[in-house]
């Protein structure tokens, strides 16, 4: 594997020379005893290897060149595993990887059976906790260290690197609190690049960017100490009268992050984050306090490359990822050309649409929890910014803003991951669907979302969400559906609507530009058949379509295909008809069995008491979580594929086929 | 109506008199142009009012106490529901309810029919939100002005009223964030008694602590600045060569709410919320900043009332809210005798289970999310301080901190409501379902609460974490299952396990001092009967149990009666005999039916192939939410009685004895 590795940046000439300290590092103890100026050069060197490495087989990548300096750092002076090294959401973990034994399978990371994207608690004694969502770190740092003041673990010290986007998640806050109130002594290092994929918004980007343009606020603290010592002696004893308010004040006044003071963390800072010495010295004096201390590092997303350093927020926010094959010697590699008629993915098309509903009807908005490209809301925010509206990595608030512009006439759209809409759950409930409030809830990366694995999936919502009175939801099939359930749910007005749609390339359908509404609970036919009904949900149509296929080619049977559209309200008559014709009704989803559609399916036949008129088999995704990869190799692992659904129920109908005859 | 709060507090003698102003106050319009000392005559009889009336019914009432003054303060400035005023949680907006037309229904409250427990736009147009859950006022407060600016509903201003416990709730901080960082004027009213239910914990319970302990603090101010005026020229100029870094600093210095001030909010405080025209000229200033502004009201919680005034904590916590009956003469009511044997709470056998597994098991302990007396936990922080947490009003963090515990290898006890742990959902999911972390869930309020009504029944809990992998779902139907479980929870090392259990009296029956754990995913079968089979998860069993008896002696049909005990897994083995040898097959949960318990059987026949062998009934909450009231109303509301499955059962059985013969 390793050979792979240097086969991989011996393009850029010279990189077997200037790897020579990396290669070295299989360890964390490797680190131990090597100068400041060998530190820089192996965090050098994890940078150099980053960018060839995932130039080329793609992945998270401007957050990685920004903690190079900091993984060497923390890995020199701390003794990992013993000492907790915790990284938050674990996207700018690819140096700590690399430090900690991985190094020679840094190509692998990301693909299926290989690395995984973020820190796994089953991959290494090093990933201290496993994470992908944000702002997790300062609540494992606290119970971790109390712990340790426990017993319950090997006593050390417990260090999280935190990002400042992934502070304004209101986890985040309920740890620095706790911490704060319980006084454990860990450190936290604020990784500051002031962005979270796009430029972070909000008071705590104002106040660290205040901090950051000011580097004299050291000087300036000095000054104003001296300047106070030779004050004449009257006032200088009228201040002292004031006594204890007035030190603690200053106290306060002193530190630039009175933020963190008020909630009684210590703070050290502003640290040049790409320094080894300085964050070596900042954290080393950290571990010696006897209570919180926020560490303050400025880094540069993308630092020491160029398109991603100097290309401004832009830049930093298009390098957040590379894709594969993109980076060459070090350099964007030269631009393949487009295809023919490249498919859109569903997030475009549904950025696109939510532009069109917003110019059709001025009530409506988008909101976004620091998703503004995955979500596609970068071309709202481009085409109409007044419409657009960022709240942070913040998705509890976002929805709640929802509800609140809901209560006030408009029609608010939030755009949040499947998989990160969890953390709003009890918004949903409790806020939007018990209000019954005209919130639309757009769900992208519902389903198996590839690369970023167990994490990232969306393989809960339909359960999640099925079961709260008054919400309707639904999933297209297609990219012309999506629109037409955008526009449906937009003119809907009796309460909250979801709908959810899978990551990446679309069908390649022709989009309706004046699409035209769905009835609410009302399921489509796409072919009439016999024997067999297949039942897609979402993505699960297009599973259904590809094994209808099969099952005419080389079953000889030709099924009904329908389009179930909507998971509530279900479209019973249909499916009560379907289930009286078919010997089998075939449910497919991307989602977990369990309370999923199919499940949906299942109760109705039973509550009607026709449980017993046809046979229904449940296509979805298995009670596991499903790791990461390609979709396509975790679809054929779990057995959502037309070919699997289709061997699975000719199987079925031959011998049924067989017991009949 | 009014008559019957007439007779309310007529014991107390003069009250007629002393209501003199009330009476006259239909609205808030009616408070316009009363002078300062008849406004705070208004709160006192408001005040009275409340004490009279929820001393005799019972309710949520130190907090409304609390929040007397800042009701006929806002009222008196505001033209609501035009400007809007917003009260996190709601239980603390008994007075608001009172002086917008609810006064003579304030007997009502929390009753079957009767007025909302809390804010609820159903109720009322000056209710601008719904609520219950704490800590989402300030994000309403930011979309409603949001909303206005925008011209999506009529312009006018907007006040949150925050507790100080609410404000530790990451929602709190998002929102707070997004405030200051979209710099709307917006007002919150920093409503701070010092306690949640209990008294607060955390960083933020120290700061505010010292603010109030320091009502020097403005002439400190003045003190200083006084002093710094007067410096000799050449320090001052030295000062002044600082420029606006220094400014910027001395405004934040100045300024006691150093923490909202970084957070960009401006800050005015301390003030007496007490004090009618004082939180009038506060709040009038802060109406016409351009940005958002914090107003910290110092209140007491139980003001007015000498038990929880000067019962110091011990006595606010205990007087959080009244138990009917408990005051009289606005003095504590002479206890009643105790009933002979009282059945203990399933709350309260919890607590003390917990602390004799901590006593067996030191790596045991007990977190909670600011509920110590809801939760049982209060005993165990009596007993076992050491392995008590609260987190203040904090969720998520709760569930990532037991996670963190539990990866450091102790065995972490999560106790939070059923309704309160949606706010965690995503940390479940993706910390410790996900990483398959020992952390056990301890649910109580599973079902429906009663009187809290909507926002907290627990009516989702089986069917959001069925679908999650790794997780053991159970359920005990009476305290002698309960502590079999918690003991069989915390001997389990293979992942998550979580129980589940009602609010209020238990059944009766004897506890195991060394409770034996059960078999996971093993039923039990109570009774063996004939054609109908009752299965019944948790509270369910002792519906089944009730029926069954019906069914014997009105139809003279014996059931056999299982209790399922787990939901996930299932008891597959007996559930498919069950349905083998009966003609119907219920199931008894108290959950939504949708994705729930009886969902999980009818999937399991379904996948089997042996949805036609029986005739399964599921009973359970209905798609919709349920309002408050007694527990027995609603159960009889939603059939969710012996008696009405039982007539149902007979009503299927018949029919089916008639359609065979």
């Amino acid at each position: 594997m390793s050979g792979r590795v240097d086969s991989t940046s011996g393009g850029t000439g010279g990189a077997a020379e200037r790897r020579r300290l990396l290669d070295r590092i299989d360890g964390p103890a490797d680190l131990k005893g090597l100068s400041d100026e060998e530190l820089a050069q192996v965090a050098q060197e994890v940078r150099e290897l980053i960018i060839d490495t995932i130039g080329e087989i793609g992945g998270h990548f401007g957050a990685n060149l920004g903690t190079c300096e900091i993984a060497v750092a923390l890995h020199s002076l701390l003794d990992s595993p013993r000492d907790k090294i915790l990284w938050d959401v674990g996207h700018q973990a690819y140096p700590h990887k690399v430090l900690t034994g991985r190094r020679d399978h840094l190509h692998t990371i990301r693909k299926y059976g290989g690395l995984a994207p973020f820190c796994s608690i089953f991959e290494s004694e090093h990933d201290i906790m496993g994470a992908g969502h944000a702002s997790t770190a300062i609540s494992y740092a606290v119970a971790l260290k109390e712990a340790m003041r426990k017993g319950y673990c090997e006593d050390g010290h417990v260090v999280a690197v935190v990002g400042d986007g992934a502070l304004t998640g209101g986890v985040a806050f309920e740890a620095l609190h706790n911490a704060g109130g319980m006084e454990l002594p860990i450190v936290i290092l604020l990784n500051d690049n002031g962005m979270s994929i796009a430029p972070n918004v909000g008071a705590l980007a104002r106040l660290f960017n205040r901090l950051r343009l000011n580097p004299k606020l050291h000087h300036a603290r000095e000054d104003i100490e001296d300047a106070l010592t030779k004050l004449p002696l009257g006032i200088g004893e009228r201040i002292e009268r004031l006594g204890p308010i007035l030190k603690e004040s200053l106290k306060a006044y002193w530190a630039p992050g009175l933020f963190f003071e008020e909630l009684n963390l210590a703070y050290v800072g502003v640290i040049d984050g790409h320094d080894v010495r300085a964050v070596r010295e900042a954290v080393r004096e950290a571990l010696h306090a006897e209570r919180p201390v926020v560490v303050h590092c400025k880094t540069i997303k993308g630092k020491g490359f160029a398109p991603a350093e100097e290309g401004g927020l832009e830049g930093m926010e298009k390098w957040h990822a590379a894709k594969a094959g993109s980076i060459l010697n070090r350099a964007p590699a030269p631009k393949k050309p487009p295809k023919p008629s490249p498919k859109p993915t569903y997030t475009e098309v549904f950025g696109r649409a939510l532009v069109a509903e917003c110019r059709r009807d001025p009530r409506v908005v988008g909101i976004t929890a620091a998703m503004n490209s995955g979500t596609g809301l970068n071309i709202l925010q481009r085409e109409l910014p007044d419409r657009y509206y960022d709240v942070g990595i913040a998705e509890q608030h976002a929805v709640l803003f929802a509800a609140g512009l809901a209560l006030a006439g408009a029609k608010p759209v939030a755009a949040i991951y499947s998989t990160f809409l969890q953390r709003a759950y009890d918004q949903i409930v409790h806020d939007v669907c018990l209000q019954r409030l005209n919130v639309v809830f757009a769900m992208d990366r519902a389903g198996l979302v590839g690369d970023d694995g167990p994490t990232h999936h969306g393989a809960f919502d339909i359960s999640y969400l099925r079961c709260l009175p008054h919400i309707v939801l639904m999933a297209p099939r297609d990219e012309a559906m999506l629109v037409r359930m955008l526009r449906t749910a937009l003119l809907y007005d009796d309460g909250p609507i979801a709908l959810r749609y899978p990551r990446g390339e679309a069908v390649g359908v022709p989009i309706p530009e004046d699409p035209e509404p769905i009835e609410i609970g009302r399921a489509e036919v796409l072919a009439a058949g016999e024997r067999v009904a297949l039942v897609g949900y979402g993505f699960g149509v297009r599973v259904a379509l590809e094994a209808a296929d099969l099952l005419g080619e080389v079953h000889g049977i030709e099924p009904t295909v329908v389009d179930a559209r909507f998971c509530k309200p279900l479209d019973e008559e249909l499916l009560l008809r379907l289930a009286a014709e078919h010997e089998l009704l075939v449910t497919i989803e991307e989602n977990q069995l369990a309370g999923g559609f199919g499940s949906a399916v299942v109760e109705l036949l039973s509550d009607k008491g026709l449980a017993g008129t046809t046979r229904v088999v449940r296509f979805g995704l298995p009670d596991r979580f499903v790791t990461h990869g390609a979709p396509a190799l975790l679809r054929r692992e779990v057995g959502l594929t037309g070919e699997h659904v289709a061997a699975r129920v000719a199987e079925l109908v031959l011998a049924r086929s067989e017991f009949v005859a």
